[in-house]
This record gives C-alpha cells, sequence and structure tokens, in this order.
C-alpha cells in the first residue's frame, strides 16, 4: 500500500473532472436546444445554470490553487487547464444565449453535426480528466479531440458555404453564424483543453 | 508629519487620473456624437485628439514605469492598468470612427443608454484613481462598476435584438451592430480596469 | 578577425529569412488569387502548401530555441518574432481560404492596393530578417513599414465605405468584409513584426 503523504493535492483531479462532466451536461442541453419544438427559454435557463456550476468548479480549482504550496503539476497548467474548461463553457452558454435573443426557432440540418462533435469532446475530456493522476492513456484522448477538431472544422465550413448559399436571408445568416461560430469556439476550446493536458503529460513524462 | 523619502512614486495616481479623466472627456463626446443634427465629422475629430492625449498619458506611465526603481505597486499592475485604460479609450475612439465612415445619420433610441453608462463608468474611474493612494473606499467604486456593466449588457442585448427585429436592413443591422460592440467592449474594458484595480488594493491590503 | 564561438546562433537570422521569403510567396499567391479569371481553387491549394512550409518554419525555430542555451537574443523575442511571422501567414491563408469557401468571383477593383501593401511590407521583412545579425539599416525597414500600414489602413477603410455604399447586397458585403478583415489583419500583424525586430534592436544597442 502506497501512503498517501500530500492528500490535498489528489482533489485538484475531482476538480477538473468535475468541471468538464459540466461540459457534458452543458454539450447535452445544447442537443436539446437546436431539437424540433424545444423550449428554448427553458433550455437556456438550464444552460444559465450550467456554466455557474461551471463557474463555482473554476472558483474552486483557483481557489485551491492560492492555498496549496505544493501542487501535482506547474501550477501555470493548473491554471491554464481551469481556464481552458471555463472557455468551453462559455462559448457554449454564449451560442444558447443568441439561439434565444435573436429568436431562432429553425436551424440549418447539419448544425446537429457540430453539437455532436461538442457532445463527444466533451465527453473524452470528462473521461480524461481523472487519467491525469496516473498520466497513462492520454494519448488516445488528444488524437481524438484532433479528429474531432478537424471534422467539426469540416462541418462548420459546409455550414457557412451552405449559410451564404442564398437559401437565407441576411439577417437570418448574420443570427446563424454568430451562433455557428461559437460552436466552432467551444470546439477550438476542447482542443486548447487537449493541448494543456498535453503540455503537462510532456513535462511530466 | 510623514516625510516623503519617495516623492517619485506618487506622480502614477496623477498620470492614471489624467487618462481616467480623458475617458469622461471621450464618453461625454459619444453623447455629443449620437445627438440629433451633431456634426459627426467634427465631433470624431475631437475623438481622435482625446485618443492620442490617451496616448500620450499611457506611454507617460510607462516611461515613468521604466525609469522607477520603487513603484507604489507591482509594476505589471501598473503596466495592466495602464493598457487597460488606453485599452477603453480605443474602443470609444473605433465606436465613432466607426459612425463618421459609415456614414451613421439615425441611431436607436436606445444607444443613449448604452453611451450614458460609458459616461457613468468613467466618472466612477476618474474619481477612483486618486484613492488608489490610501487604498480606501475603492469597495463601492468596483461594486458600482460592476452594476454598471450588467445593466450595460441588458441594454445592449435589448438592442441587439431590436436590431434584428426587422426594423432595420441588414446593411443598416451590420453597420450600427459594430458601432454597438464597440460600445459593449468598451463597458467590458471598464469593469477590465476595476478588476485590475480590486487586484491592486487585495494585495495591498 | 573575431572568432565566432557559439557558431549554432547565427541560424536563428536564417531561419527568419526563410520565414519572412515564405510570406513573399503567400503575398503574390493573393495577387494571383484576386487577379481576373484566376483558377482559385488551385492557387488556394498552393497557399495551403505556403501556410503548412511556414508552420515547418515556426517548429523549426522553435526547436532550436530549445535546444540552444546562448542565443543572438532574448529567447522570449526569438519566440514572438517567430509567432509574429507566422501570424501574418495564418490571416494570408485565411484571407484565401474564405475566398474559395464563399465562391467570391469579382472582387472591388480597389483591393489590389491592400494585396501590394502586403507585398511590399512581405519584402520589406525579408530583406530586413538578415540585417539582424548587424542591427544595421533596420530604422528604415520600421519605418516604412508603419508607413505600409497607414497607407493600408486608409486603403482598407475606403474600402468599407464602398462596400457599404449600396453596391452590394448584404451577403455579398458579409462574404468580402470577411476577407478584407484579413487582409487588414496581415498587414497589422506585419507591424507587429517590425514592432518586435525593434525592441530587438533597442535592447542590442
Amino acid at each position: 500500500m502506497r501512503l498517501r503523504l500530500t492528500p490535498r493535492e489528489d482533489s485538484f483531479y475531482g476538480m477538473f473532472a468535475d468541471s468538464a462532466n459540466n461540459l457534458v451536461t452543458a454539450a447535452r442541453l445544447l442537443v436539446e436546444l437546436i431539437s424540433e419544438g424545444a423550449d428554448r427559454e427553458a433550455v437556456a435557463e438550464k444552460m444559465r445554470a450550467c456554466e455557474h456550476a461551471g463557474d463555482e468548479c473554476t472558483h474552486a480549482i483557483m481557489r485551491r490553487l492560492n492555498e496549496t504550496f505544493i501542487t501535482p503539476f506547474d501550477r501555470e497548467d493548473i491554471y491554464n487547464l481551469a481556464s481552458m474548461l471555463d472557455d468551453v463553457m462559455d462559448e457554449m452558454e454564449e451560442a444558447a444565449d443568441l439561439v434565444v435573443l435573436y429568436k431562432i426557432e429553425t436551424f440549418p440540418k447539419d448544425i446537429i453535426k457540430m453539437v455532436d462533435v461538442l457532445e463527444r469532446a466533451a465527453e473524452l475530456t470528462a473521461e480524461a480528466m481523472p487519467r491525469l493522476r496516473s498520466m497513462k492513456e492520454l494519448n488516445e484522448y488528444w488524437i481524438e479531440i484532433n479528429r474531432l477538431e478537424n471534422q467539426g472544422d469540416q462541418v462548420y465550413r459546409k455550414l457557412l458555404a451552405h449559410l451564404f448559399s442564398g437559401e437565407y436571408d441576411a439577417l437570418t445568416v448574420m443570427k446563424l453564424k454568430e451562433v455557428i461560430d461559437r460552436l466552432e469556439e467551444a470546439a477550438d476550446a476542447f482542443e486548447h483543453v487537449a493541448n494543456t493536458v498535453e503540455t503537462i503529460a510532456v513535462k511530466e513524462s
């Protein structure tokens, strides 16, 4: 049996997992939001609650970071990882917010493909966070996130081409483009999370 | 009587106050700019002069920072505070510039509410800067800036919803949105200034 | 005769020159891209190859930086210079990419003036990089880049005013504005490169 001399350290893994699990909830709310006949105001309200929960996680990590002398990896990396997870949430929450603000009722069919990418990326991230403890099997996670980000980029580009194809009037294009841009930035932000994890793993290896 | 052994230090407070007073001038120019029948080219010209004066303030602070060995608070915080004040000015100047560039003649009525928020935030900031010396009564300033930022956000969202309501043609929406986005970023930038002041005060307390 | 005790250092100059020469190629591809009757897909494909070559340069510089103990100037400045050169490329590549994605076939006549500014800025940058070794005649380079950036800004503003003049429909304005914004950011990015070179020269003088 291995004695834990620094039990405090461990909680960072749990807090990162909380933060990432929260992103899974947020991504599922996006699926709900774009589904036909959804009560979008209600979903956006849940998303706001989810974003507040995410803020709590981030603040808890930052507080712990300030109180902890010995951290399981570089302070700066802990700070970055928490911030990057927070950024993903912000982009998803903003997308939901814009949908309600602009009273968007119908979406291009393929938008579900972008949201699917986000849901899968959130799940992978949530599964990877506890593995920071052992630093094992993180490789598959980066590779898959990168693959997803590329896939998301392809979907994004097709959506843009479709938006500007002439099927939509200009005001609708503007509104939908803002929402889709947020989703694309959320996908990018998941990649930044993965890059930060990679940085940590490289240092520890 | 307390002897001042490091008289050089004090001037930072004065320079920050200059920079913030300049923002009050800029915010009042915005009020002028959006008023009916304004000579917008002339106002934008004054705004440019105001922005140059702001640049002078920022450079003076940076120069002083480079020449001063002992600073009244962390060098990085001085640098950040000067940069953040500069950012507010840049957003306001860009808003004025776009109004002239796009030849915008009429504005949604509620835009005055956003500019009022900026004027009030500028005044509060200018009043707070000299209090950095004593670090007293800064609490009210943060709280009020945060309240203003939230209020500005509500106004911004209503303006966006109004812009996209169908009353305006798409090109007009694009032009007005760019201007309103700048105003919203100016309100955000005032909050960043307040956050930097909070950081300084927390360290000094 | 001065003995070179640290021959490794020198290669940074060569790598920066490679990176900047690559920007000359990219700027010339932009000229091709906007010319009448161009095979835009083919040009964008070449631009992608050019961007990959740029990435190689950047990575080579970063790798060298990690392996080198004594660098010819501050590590951070080397890092910044490499990143800034990379940023220019990214903006140019994105502009080309958007042209193809949005199937833009005709451009406002004056767009050539913006691309000319970029081509000239790229050439000046490529000529300046080898002069980092002697730190001589860098003054003319900054002055000229600043002049070009101002010129580019004037062209950009005229293009925007023209775009919103009513000649184009809203969707076309949106597409063209995105491309022109990228070109303007490329011009800005050239100025950031020049500012970094100035920082280095000031420290070394």
